[in-house]
């Protein structure tokens, strides 16, 4: 088992990875108390996963609690969030009872941010199964519902206790989701880490293949690298940002979708090549590192042609982003591979003509 | 003008107290900038207040924009919470647009919770415009909204970036209004302050009739001591729990009345009244004592007579206090005037003995 830390002061915790970590009362121990506590996670992961990390957790005294939530970003909403709330009162939840994530982005962002405002903060713990929960969500304190009109326009920064990523769960992930996840992994690689870019386009297909040795390096070095930023950067002030590249053209398209057709990651991909095509348009990339790097996103399994909403749709979805500041949008953009930057200094006609697709196959 | 300071390091900021702040564009300008700023406020207070805000900000090139909420403890719901988030992305506030509460508690509470949680904090600015507000619920950083089943269950703690709190608005507050608020100026004597308390026996009567003088004494007073206890234990792990004299039971009075018949002083006024009988009936105060408190909070305008609403219905509402652990619910008491603690070392006879109203005329 890997173990890192987040170090944010006094709210410092660990990130456990490892096989089996559901099932083992050693690690459990840890960070679960002999207290009433509820786990939320969805159907499906519930069936899976719940009685194996129960029977773990009874063995510390702990006394779980599962409740369930519909699956799919589009119940990120403030009717679920507000379904939690009536549950943890009917059931009698006080500010020291934990709440616990167990399942992929969605439950963890809902069942944070919950635990973030329930009786205004109760102990928090992600158990983050799906690829993209454990690599980006799960990890430094982001909490949000969603609104109709914008991605997690609605949330906290709220810091969980502990965080036990078991590679296990990926097994029952399905293909879609997995190649969903990656997409925040080559990210990572594009933003900061040339080197790990680099190892992923040699391992991808030992990543899709299932291979927990290199699922394993993927998570750590991920997870290392978002650490890192959060430990710099913990409310977005400034470098916290570039962990946003492809999100402000992602986003736009996922709320475009009503949080349908698209998963996150796949969003995250779309939004990630337009950001390419902005970056090549304003001279910082080559066409040929922009092919470079679609080909990697595609070998993922991901798709690599945004979809054509019209310029003035996307201006206004990405009018919404958080990153917007005195109405102007401010971009994500790669110099290199490894090397990010924020800018608000670009020409409108160069994002015009990227968001009408008018560059063609760059 | 008086200026206090509540100290929690970089997030530390200023308390100003004086008459015709909300004019001077001098006091507007320590913490306005010239930025689109949400004003939320009722129809009566917007009425009353808010084209002298507007006017005074505008010299410093601020752009308000009113929002008016429905006033009234039942309307700090999560209905209106969704309206607000509904507003501020209709009108494109981004993350550094600042918000205003101008008003009493249900605006303060409800402003500063969505400020806390709107793309996950936005800066926030407290003008308290009733007395309960000025000398409680504006300096803190607790933000929240009630659920159906429990005061307050869903909130934050989220600090403004500044307080101004302008006594000329109480001129228009009514008497049963500014009655509500000196019961937690009575508390803060009670819990902390023996000379403070004494003061209120001696000048009752000048704050009910509006003296200036007296009520800018009182709120500064107030002020201080809370700033005090928040700089100490901002997140309530400890002392800060004091401040809840009064309101485990008074919650449920509330509570049980749907938020309607009491304002929230009120309750409190109530429910401080069953904390003495709760005191003296575990020895720790003297009949005389308890009477001397209940003519100060007789002689302030406020019900001294609880409603019998039965053991079982009082026991089961106080259950949901944010102050029960592990299925216990925990008491502020008196010791003295100006000494209270918390305990949960009691007999369950005798809080059945003041919760079914057996103790007559403590």
């Amino acid at each position: 088992m890997i173990e890192l830390q987040v170090d944010l002061g006094n709210r410092s915790y660990p990130v456990f990875i490892g096989n089996g970590l559901l099932s083992s009362d050693r690690v459990l121990g840890r960070f679960l108390t002999r207290r009433k506590t509820l786990v939320i996670t969805n159907r499906t992961i519930g069936a899976l996963y719940y009685d194996q990390l129960d029977r773990a957790a009874s063995i510390l005294g702990a006394e779980l609690r599962p409740l369930f939530i519909e699956d799919g970003e589009r119940y990120k909403s403030l009717e679920t969030l507000s379904y939690i709330y009536d549950e943890l009162i009917r059931q009698g939840f006080d500010r020291n009872s934990p709440i616990i994530a167990l399942g992929g982005g969605v439950v963890g962002d809902i069942a944070g941010f919950a635990a973030a405002t329930y009786q205004r903060g109760v102990p928090f713990i992600q158990i983050p199964t799906s690829l993209l929960a454990q690599v980006d969500s799960s990890v430094g304190g982001k909490t949000a519902i969603n609104h109709a009109q914008g991605k997690n326009m609605i949330g906290s920064f709220y810091q969980p206790e502990a965080v036990a990523i078991d590679i296990d769960t990926l097994s029952s992930l399905p293909a879609r989701q997995l190649s969903a996840g990656l997409a925040e992994v080559i990210k990572y690689g594009l933003i900061q880490d040339r080197e790990f870019f680099a190892w992923l386009e040699i391992n991808m297909q030992n990543l899709l293949g299932g291979s927990t040795e290199h699922l394993s390096y993927a998570i750590e070095r991920s997870c290392t690298l978002k650490a890192q930023v959060v430990s710099q950067d913990e409310r977005e002030q400034g470098s916290r940002a570039l962990l946003n590249f492809g999100h402000t053209f992602g986003h736009a398209i996922e709320v475009s979708a009503q949080y349908s057709k698209y998963l996150h990651g796949e969003a995250v991909a779309l939004g990630s090549i337009m950001a390419l095509q902005m970056s090549q348009k304003m001279g910082f990339l080559d066409a040929s590192v922009v092919e470079r790097i679609k080909i990697v996103f595609q070998n993922a399994g991901l798709p690599v042609s945004p979809p054509n909403l019209g310029k003035v749709r996307y201006l206004k979805l990405m009018q919404r982003d958080k990153k917007v500041k005195d109405g102007k949008i401010r971009l994500v953009l790669l110099k290199d591979i490894g090397e990010a930057f924020v800018s608000d200094d670009y020409d409108g006609a160069d994002l015009g003509a990227v968001l009408s697709m008018e560059l063609g196959n760059v």
